[in-house]
C-alpha cells in the first residue's frame, strides 16, 4: 500500500563477480539445474503467475533501473513471504537474464513437484502425454492449451527437455505453474494409466479413428510424440486407439502442439456435450 | 537416372568474395528482399516442396561436401528446368545459410504471387486472415494448419512480417508454396470479402459465440490478430461474428496459431457434416 517504491531487506548487488550472480549463471546448464532443487523464472508476468499459483520464491532479483514502478508490489509481496530480494544494477541484471529485452525481474523458485505419484486426478481425468517432444516452444504451447482446455495434467516421458528449462517456462506463459506436470517413462506410465482405467489415445498420422470420432468423454490420456519421429512403436503398441487428424493438403504436417490442442479441445467439446461422461 | 552424382552446367564457387555470394547475403535484409522479385528458400525438403508446387527455381546453390548423394536429383531436375546451379565449398555455403546446421541446399525462387486479385476461390471458400501477426513461427504454423485443413487462402493484413521471410518459409515446412497467400489491408479486404458474400468471423477473447456454435459451413473468413494485442477495433467492428474459444484455465492464453488451427478444423468438421454447405 506504500507510495514509496522501497522494500525492506533488499540487498544491492552491483558486481558481476558476486558469487550469487555466478551461481545463477551456472543454472543455465541443464545438468546443474536438474541437480539443484530450483527453477529459474524470468519476467514479471511469469513470476506473478508462479507466485499466485502457490510457488515458493526463494530469491527474487530485480533491477530498479529497468522495472516499472507499478511492478514493485511483486518484490514487496515476495519479501513479505520470506523471499530474499536483491536489487541489481542494469549491467549485472543483463548477466543473469535469458532474454534479449529483459524486463528486470528474475526469480529462483523451489522446484515444482513432477513425480507421477504426486498427481491427484479427478473422477474422469483428461491427461496429455508428451513423449520425447524436443522443442521447449512446443512443450510451452502444449501447456498453454492444456491450461485453457482444462487438462488435468501433462506428463513428459522419454524427456529431451525438462519442465524447468527456462524456454519451456517462458513459452508456457507461466502455465507450467498452473497445470500439474509430471515426469515418467512409457514403462512406468502405461501400467499406471491402465491401473486407473485411463484409456490411451495415441496421435498417429496413419491412425484408424478420426479424432472427432474417438471417444474422449471417458478417462483418457492423449499421447503425442516427437516432432521428427512421432511416437515410438512401444507407444503405438500400448495405445487403445490410434487417432488421426484428417489432413487434406499437399504437405500435411501439423505442428505437434497444434495436434495436441485439436485433441484436447475435441475432448473438451465431447465432455461438454455429455457432462456425465466417465 | 544416372548413377553418377554429377550435373551438367554447374558453376563452382569457392570464394566468399564472389559477387553472387555477396548479393545473396544482402537478401537477408527484408527491404532488399521485398524490393527484389525473389524469395530465398533453404533446405532440401522445402526446396523440393516449392518445386513440386510449381515454383520457379532461378538459382540453386548446394555444397557437395554437405548434401546427401540421394538428394542430388533435386539439382539435376532444377538444372534441366533452366535453373542456374552452383556448387559451393562448405565454408562458402555457411556464409549464405540461415541455419545453424545447414543441409547444404539453398535456392532463389521467383517470388510467388501475393496479390489479392490473383486469388481464385471455390464456391464455398474458407479463408484465414492474419492481421498484424508478428512472429514468423506463428505465420508458418498457421500455414501448416491451413494446408492440412484445406483452407483456400491465407491473407496477411497490417503485415509486420512478409511471406518471403526465411523464417516464415522455414516454419511453414514449405506450405507457403502449397497454400495460396495474399497481402492486403483491412480497408481493401473487408469490402472485397463483402462483395463475395464471405462472412467475417473474428476470433476475440470476449466474443459472444463459442467457436463450435458459429456457423462455418458457409463462405467464411476466420480473422486472427497480433500475439500481443489481438484484433484492432476496426476488425472487431467489421466482423459479422465475434467467436471465442472457451478457456477454463488460470492463465487462458492460447497461442494465435493454436487458436487459428482450432477454428480451421472446426470449419472443416462442420463442412464434412454438411457437405452441401454454402
Amino acid at each position: 500500500m506504500g507510495t514509496e517504491p522501497t522494500m525492506d531487506r533488499v540487498t544491492a548487488i552491483s558486481s558481476g563477480q558476486n558469487p550469487r550472480i555466478k551461481a545463477l549463471a551456472k543454472l543455465r546448464r541443464g545438468g546443474e539445474r536438474r541437480a539443484s532443487d530450483v527453477v529459474v523464472v524470468e519476467g514479471h508476468y511469469e513470476i506473478s503467475v508462479a507466485a499466485e499459483s502457490g510457488s515458493d520464491i526463494v530469491e527474487l532479483y530485480y533491477s530498479p533501473d529497468v522495472v516499472a514502478a507499478e511492478e514493485l508490489d511483486l518484490g514487496r509481496a515476495a519479501g513479505a513471504r520470506g523471499a530474499r530480494v536483491f536489487a541489481l544494477s542494469a549491467a549485472v541484471f543483463k548477466k543473469i537474464s535469458y532474454r534479449q529485452n529483459p524486463d528486470g525481474w528474475l526469480a529462483v523458485l523451489r522446484r515444482f513437484e513432477t513425480r507421477l505419484e504426486a498427481l491427484t486426478l479427478p473422477a474422469c481425468p483428461l491427461l496429455v502425454v508428451c513423449s520425447a517432444v524436443e522443442k521447449p516452444g512446443n512443450l510451452g504451447a502444449i501447456l498453454r492449451s492444456a491450461d485453457a482446455a482444462g487438462v488435468d495434467a501433462v506428463v513428459s516421458t522419454e524427456a529431451v527437455t525438462d519442465w524447468g528449462n527456462p524456454n519451456v517456462v517462458r513459452a508456457s506463459r507461466g502455465t507450467v505453474f498452473t497445470v500439474p506436470v509430471a515426469d515418467s517413462s512409457a514403462e512406468v506410465l502405461v501400467p499406471w494409466l491402465r491401473d486407473r482405467g485411463i484409456r490411451l489415445l495415441a496421435a498417429a498420422p496413419h491412425g484408424d479413428v478420426p479424432f472427432t470420432s474417438a471417444r474422449m468423454d471417458a478417462p483418457v490420456a492423449i499421447v503425442v510424440g516427437s516432432e521428427q519421429l512421432g511416437l515410438s512403436a512401444d507407444w503405438l503398441d500400448a495405445a487403445d486407439t490410434l487417432v488421426t487428424i484428417p489432413m487434406v493438403g499437399r504437405v500435411n504436417s501439423l505442428n505437434v502442439a497444434t495436434s495436441a490442442a485439436l485433441l484436447m479441445y475435441e475432448a473438451r467439446r465431447q465432455r461438454e456435450a455429455s457432462p456425465a461422461g466417465g
